[in-house]
Order: C-alpha cells, then structure tokens, then sequence
C-alpha cells in the first residue's frame, strides 16, 4: 500500500529501538505517557483547521452504523496529529490531571497525502508537551532542549544542532519594519520558513513581488535579519544584546530568548548542541513565542528532526480554562525513512540473542533446559526445534542477526559443558553449562542499542 | 467516546508496564516484532469474512481521494484483528523471510461493535504466531503454552490454567456419533464452545432441539464427552488413553493432544499450570489441530484471557505456499478493564521515581544537576522547576506516585548531603550527594513491577 512504512523484522527491531530510545528519555526527564483514540469525532478534530487539513482527513464509518452530522461529514475520523487530542484529552481530563501536565505520546497518525516518496499516511509521531495552567514558566521551554540533547545524543546518529528563535521577536522586528498586520506578519513568517527550501534569492523575489509588496529595503534587512545565527553560547547573548531595543513584542522576544538560552546552559546542554537562528519560523500560526527545530550537522538535507515551541492556550476550543503550554514532536517514520535513506542506520542484530541449536532429537529437553536457563537470565533465545542441518542453522542464525549459537554436543556435555558461537566476532569459546547464562550477559550487555552508525 | 478505553497517566503506566510484560517475554522466547498499517485494502480485509464481520468492519475514506471500488465499499477499512493483516504480510514479503517464521505483534484493532460495557470499538490485541512453510512440528504448538505461562507468571495476577484440546480429536468424536457432515460438526463445536456462558442445561436442550435434532443419547454423550478434563499431567495422559479408538482423525487428534502435553512438560511449564480439557472449542472454524484457552482459576468468570490453536494455512488467499501455522492471542485492552473491574490491579507507583524539590530559586542550577546525574545512573527525575511551597510538592509527589522526594537545602549542603523522603515507606533519610543515585538505584530495582495484585 503507498504512503506507509511497513518493515521486515530486522528493520522493526532497529525502528522498536529507536522509538524505545525516545520513549525512555521521555520518562528519564519525568514525562508520563498517555494514548488515545486513533479515531476522535470529526467536530473536534476540523474544530480549528483550515480547509487544507480537512481535505487530508480520513473519515470513518461502521457499515452497521452509518452516521453522519449535518453536512454529510462523517461523525469520525482519524487523528492527523496528537495535539488535537491533547486538548481533548487536557480538557476533557482537566479535573483528574496535575498540573503543570507532563505528557509523552508516541502514536501514529494519518494524513491523507498524496502518494509520494517518503510522504507518509501513517506515520508515528512521538511528542512531548508540558501543559500550564494560567502560567507555565519560561524553564519549561529551556527543559525541552535538554530532553532532545539526551534523545539525539543517544541515538548516536552524528553531530546535531538544536536551533531556538522567538515568535514575539519576529513579530516585533517585522513591527519595527512596518509590518504591523498580526496576519501580514504570519505570512512573512511562513515565507521565511521556506529559506532552506527555496533559497534566500526566491524568498527576497517574493517579500518584494506582489504578494508582500514590501520595498527592497525591508525585504533586504529581513534577509539579513534571519541570517543571524549564534554559534557559542557567548555568541548568542552577544547577538541578542546587539539586536538593541524596538517594540513591546521585540524586547519581550529577547528577553525571553536569552532566558531560555540561559537556562538551556544550566540544563547542561553542551554549547556545540544549540544556537540562535532568526530564520526559524515553523509554519503554524499556533505558535507564540520559543520555537525550535533540531539539525543534523553533517546532514542539512534531512530537514528538522524535532521541532516545536511554545503556544498561549492549548484547548480554546474545549476548555474555558487558560492552558499554556509547550512542546516538541518527533516524525519517527519520516526521521526512520530518512536515516536509512542517507545510508546513517546499519543492520540492526536481532532481537534474539542465542540461538540453541539442535544437534540430537533426543536431547530436546536438553536444549530446552538450556534456553529456560538463559531466558531466566533475561537473554533471548530461541530453540532450533526442527531438525535441520548444522550448517543450515548457522546460516539461520548469520541472516537473522543472531549472534550466538549455543551447540550442546555430546562431548562438550561428557565435560559439562557447551561451545558457544559467536558469529559476530566469529570466534568460539567452551564455557561450563551454569556459567553460559552469566557469561553470555556480560558479552550481551553492551550490544542492545540503537543501530546507529 | 463510547467503546474506547482512554486512560488517565498512571493507569496508563500500569496498561503499558502489561504490555511491556508481554512484549518482554515475546523477547524472551525468540519472537520477532512486526507492525502492519491500521489500514488495509478493504478486499484484503473482507476476502474470507462472512457477513458479521463486514458489518463490524469501520471503512476509511479521505475526502480529497474518494475512492470507491465496485460495489460502493471503501477502497481502504481498518484491521479488525491481526491475522489477516499477519496473512497479507507474510505473502506479501514472504521471499524476505525466514520460515519457520515466528513474530509477535502488538497493535491495536477495529470492530464496529455495539456501545456496551466492557465491549471495545477500540482495543490491543497481543498476538504471536510461528509460520511454517509446508510443513510445521507439534513442538512450536507446545512451545505457546511455555510462553503463556511466563507471561502470566510474571504478571503475578494469581494461579491460571491453561487449557489445551485439540480439533481433529473433536471432530473424529463427532464423526463417531453419526455426524459426519463438516459444517455440522463445526456448528456442534459452536455450540459446546458456549457451554460456559449457557450452561450444560440449555446446551444439552440446543442440541436435541430443532436445529441440530441429536438424539438424547447422542447428546448426553457430548455432554459426557466435553465435561472430561484433567488434572495432574498422569491424568491427561490416563485420561488419552481411556478415550480408545476411533475415526483416523480421532486417532490423530489423541496422538497430537499426547505429544503436545508431553512437550509442555518438557518445555517446563509446571502441571499446575496446564491440562486437557475438552469443552475448549474456540468459535472460529480457522483451527484444525491444537486449541488453548487460559484461565484465571480464582476468576472463572472473566473468560479466557489468553486463546488460540493451530491452522492448517495461513495465507490462502494470498499466497500459493502451504503455510501452516500456530498462534496465540492476548486480547490486552479487555484484560487490563477486567483485572481492575476484578479489584486485581493496585495502582502503578509513577513511571517517574524522584521529584527534585525546588527549596530557593537560585539554586536551580544545583537540582538541574543533581537530576542529571539522576537520569545518567538510569533514574527517571522531574525537577520541580515553578516555585511552590514545599507541602504542595510533597502532596503532588504523593498524588502522582512518586516515590522518591529529594530535597537539597542549605543546610545539607554543607555537609555535602540531600535529604531523602522516601513517601512509600513515609520515612526519610540523608545521603552523600556522590552516593545519591546509587542508593536509590537499589531501591529501585525492585519496583518497576507490574502493578497486579
């Protein structure tokens, strides 16, 4: 079927690690998971979408229950993203939940896209939000840039940038241009954001083309403006303190950002992992002040790995409550899809660890001893149970990743013991029956992580 | 929503520390992971279905892509269990993959089922299947039951008993007493297969009734017949061989029940945990040999919680290969409401272990630290990062069920220590800071458990 990832299961297996990478740094850092429904009513879902969402929504319908609203619209459908039903579920949980609310979601949703490579129905998203209730501190926004620190840095795959701006600070600098129209300024913003897309020529063609009508002037020190990117930690307060001053919104947007690029220091975030850059807009309107996207250094083509920032209200549109928030989200599938594609994941080994091999019919119960033994020890082991050449079992273990191959021979067990195969290493070793389960987790216990190159 | 179960934070961590328990024993017995799309091409879905499912079955449509086939059904529905999806994957990719080949699955399925309590729209279905190629041992239909009853062992929610039977011997029973007719012979199973919800009484009156008009001999029989069920391993076997002989499919199925509880003993699996019974029918006339059931013995009236059985091919519609497989399926949404239903879960302490107290603003710095190397050592810590007064942290620790609070004051700090108030035990004690995560690590280790009884 087009437009979804479906994966062998050595792929799986390194897919189920990376997203198990990500779910764990979201629990080190105190976030509590939630799910649910993968359906929602349409009426909450198209609350607040434009039409171009609504032309990407499934619609569901029971044959046994045909039930539509008003205009023909289906009464469900499939959730396109997960922070429509966050604020469902914050408003319709309000009562039971603690605030500030720290949630972690790692779900598929469903858009329906055009077929296209590396366009993606269904794909997992996997976000982190922290939801206030009238007020959310600003070292909220500072914590999400730890978080994604711990996560990349994990998933080892390369040198990465975590890149903050502020939603008032653009506002006010385009104010300060005359730009005053909170839509105008929402324009320019989506315009910039398509920098690395189009190139910095196109964008100026367009801020001065008929659309923006903006003079060469402005359109220039617009250019200029989101050029502006920190490298040090120093760098950045310098940058910020040589922005100067301007209107209520610019100098709220500064003194936030160097608060939170303070606070992304104390959080112990290297100063190689994040900087300032002004031309990090996000496209949605949703968003009111932080912002981020996440780089990898050597690979700029992939595009934003974690985005997100910070928005006023989360559920207007279900809560009479004022609910703050923040929050970042990763496109698994895509970040997956894309790894793979830039040649940046290897062959993950199997989940399995052992393979028990069949030697002698008779001597089942034997190897099935043996595998009790070491599952027991917390080791994955399957037990060869149909009698098959010895060489068509390693050849087994080798395509699937397995790495050892346990082999309780005759002679072996005349001295208590087993030979082990290690295919990785291919290399083998005897080792005493009630020291395997032992030895094999010491060899095994540096070999579960995401397979990262 | 009706027919959804939606969860609040900390019963979510106890759902997900279930699946967690499954998915890890899965692991354990050497099965690979697989994710197929929640939606799949509706002729895929409604290939071998009869009408019940089809009217279950929800249908997917985006409105930007109308797209109908033939007779006005929606080209895409969502899954309404895993095998078909697990059929159409296998076909699909089957020169991709090893045979034997065995995965789990864990995902959630669709039913357009009536809005009733304890009855799912929406619900995780926890499967694992091992797929042969043309042909496929007794020994994996023996491994299951191994795998079961690790699942249930470690989800500690009291004594279970799996229950084993097998569909040739049923059908050679049936054959004995006059009903030779295949169709006739499943409906029969269909019917004992109720005998728990019915009750042999109106069983018995079904069965000499108009639809099936036995005899009262005949029926009183299969009454007598399916009431047999063993105790101790000796008595399965006792009880095989008292059956005699019969039809060659009798005679099959007594030979394949007998080898597969011997190799159930083999596997390990105590004879507390399994036995014979055979009123075990399972409704759906995709089995043909071994068939299980599992049941809680303190709580007969929850039903199986774990069910499945052998099939002579999987992949019929879809696939030229002969693919016989055996599989078992943990329905996990409906086990977690009926454990908590039953009183047999206990609330989950939080997946977050310390709450980092805030005591003086300016030493942010310091609680970000200490979280830091809380996190490192594997300790999953929330900074309490807005200003509150320390009564209302400790009362927030203690609603959410947080274990740990760590509070560094001043006072401690010059002697180069925190405090610990450990709320479960609701005592607290000093520690070095250099000794911090280390000493909570210990107190951990015990406690990630599943929160069952």
């Amino acid at each position: 079927m087009p437009g979804v990832m479906e994966l062998l299961p050595r792929e799986q297996i390194a897919f189920q690690r990376m997203l198990d990478v990500i779910r764990r740094n979201d629990e080190r850092f105190g976030f509590l998971p939630i799910e649910t429904p993968v359906m929602e009513l349409s009426e909450v879902l198209l609350t607040k979408t434009g039409g171009e969402t609504e032309r990407q929504v499934y619609f569901v319908q029971s044959t046994g229950a045909l039930e539509k609203v008003g205009d023909g619209v289906p009464e469900l459908a499939l959730r396109f993203d997960l922070t429509v039903p966050l604020a469902r579920y914050v408003a319709e949980h309000e009562h039971d939940l603690a605030f500030p609310f720290r949630r972690y979601q790692m779900q598929r949703v469903y858009r329906g896209e055009r077929a296209q490579r590396g366009r993606f129905r269904e794909f997992y998203q996997c976000d982190v939000d922290v939801i206030g209730k009238d007020v959310l501190s600003l070292r909220f926004d500072a914590e999400l840039p730890a978080l994604i620190h711990n996560i990349f840095s994990e998933l080892a795959i390369g040198p990465f940038t975590i890149q903050v701006n502020n939603r008032k600070l653009m506002r006010g600098f385009f104010e300060g241009q005359g730009i005053v129209d909170a839509g105008r300024q929402g324009a320019v913003l989506r315009e910039v954001d398509k920098l690395d897309k189009r190139g910095p020529e196109a964008v100026f063609e367009t801020l001065v083309g008929p659309d923006f009508a903006l003079s060469h002037h402005v359109a220039q020190r617009i250019m200029d403006f989101v050029k502006l990117r920190s490298g040090s930690h120093a760098q950045a307060l310098a940058m910020l303190d040589a922005l100067g001053t301007g209107s209520e919104s610019f100098n709220t947007g500064i003194a936030e950002l160097r608060e939170v690029i303070e606070l992304v220091r104390a959080f112990g975030v290297p100063e190689a992992n994040y900087c300032i850059n002004l031309s990090i807009a996000r496209g949605l309107d949703y968003y009111t002040g932080t912002v981020y996207e996440t780089t990898l250094n050597d690979y700029p083509q992939i595009g934003s790995i974690c985005s997100g920032g910070r928005y006023d209200n989360l559920a207007g549109n279900y809560s009479k409550s004022h609910l703050p928030g923040v929050g970042i989200s990763i496109g698994a599938t895509r970040l997956f899809w894309q790894l793979r594609e830039a040649g940046l994941l290897r062959d993950a080994d199997s989940s399995v660890d052992v393979l028990v091999a069949m030697m002698r019919d008779q001597d089942l119960p034997d190897y099935l001893h043996l595998a009790r033994v070491l599952r027991a020890a917390g080791i994955n082991s399957e037990v060869q149970l149909e009698g098959r050449k010895l060489a068509r079992q390693m050849q087994y273990a080798d395509r699937a990743g397995i790495r050892f191959v346990v082999l309780a021979g005759e002679d072996e067990a005349a001295r208590g013991a087993v030979t082990v195969k290690d295919l990785r290493r291919a290399q083998q070793f005897e080792v005493k029956r009630d020291e395997l389960a032992a030895t094999l987790k010491v060899e095994l216990a540096q070999a579960r992580a995401f397979a990262g190159v």
